[in-house]
């Protein structure tokens, strides 16, 4: 079977969004477990909040799909799936709660900083594509995924950290 | 079969480096086969350098087992895997020179954000654990991937970009 042949940075745009649209699709089904799962109550409103921005997330690059004129579509996102394969294996760990918070927040950072890479790129090759509208949404979730990741930070150095020790 | 039973920062900072090693093998093979696809001379050149700097980083993965007083051995990294998995596919494709080398960037670019976000975690927990001779070890390697990530952009930017509009 031969693949489809991929001759644009378009084509190629296109493939991330797909990507980014099944990503953003997997971690509104774990973000609720996350949630369940800390014991600090900072962080699991914070995995809380940011289920509520993945959801807009998803809408943003509905929005992308159709500015596109392209129906909104996932693509298996291979990454994902094994970021949130592992942050299901530390769920599966016995550990003492604020261990186990430890280990929420490192699996999350990992996923947000998969989302920065991906829509740091998908940013910057929509410019380069003149496509200013899309530009202005990726760059709007870019920041929210940037916020997020330095709130887990910071409740990592404030409170689980310590208490871990 | 019971789950070993988890329960200090200790042991959750050893499952990490476990993990990082096991990256960082994963990735001291596929970064030939990325210098070796890439068509642009400075995209190649710094797979190439990164590849060094991945050797430089597992050895000094094994001086954080030596310092630990355990035998350095990885756990399998399936976020890593998936990462490694997506650049595939993208060498898999057919496109353009200029395309693969954006899209050999973007899968690039997310393998440093994992690594940014995992010694990210690991210099943190050092530091609440007080292995101050680990936290330099991570420190210097979590500032060249930084290094090498700004490295990409700069390069997606400069050239690639451009010539795959």
């Amino acid at each position: 079977m031969p693949a489809k042949k991929l001759t644009s940075l378009d084509d190629l745009y296109l493939e991330m969004i797909r990507d980014l649209y099944n990503a953003e699709q997997q971690l509104t089904k774990a973000l609720p477990k996350m949630a369940k799962a800390a014991t600090d109550e900072r962080l699991s409103e914070a995995f809380t909040n940011h289920l509520s921005q993945t959801e807009t997330h998803v809408e943003r690059l509905e929005k992308v799909f159709k500015s596109l004129g392209v129906a909104a579509r996932g693509k298996k996102c291979a990454a994902m799936e094994g970021l949130i394969e592992e942050g299901k294996e530390a769920l599966e760990e016995e550990m003492e709660p604020q261990v186990l918070d430890a280990a929420l927040i490192a699996a999350a950072q990992k996923v947000e900083h998969y989302e920065i890479a991906s829509y740091g790129t998908v940013c910057v090759w929509a410019e380069m594509l003149g496509y200013d509208d899309q530009v202005e949404l990726l760059t709007e979730t870019l920041n929210e995924e940037k916020e997020t990741d330095e709130l887990l930070t910071e409740i990592a150095e404030s409170s689980v950290n310590a208490a871990a020790e």
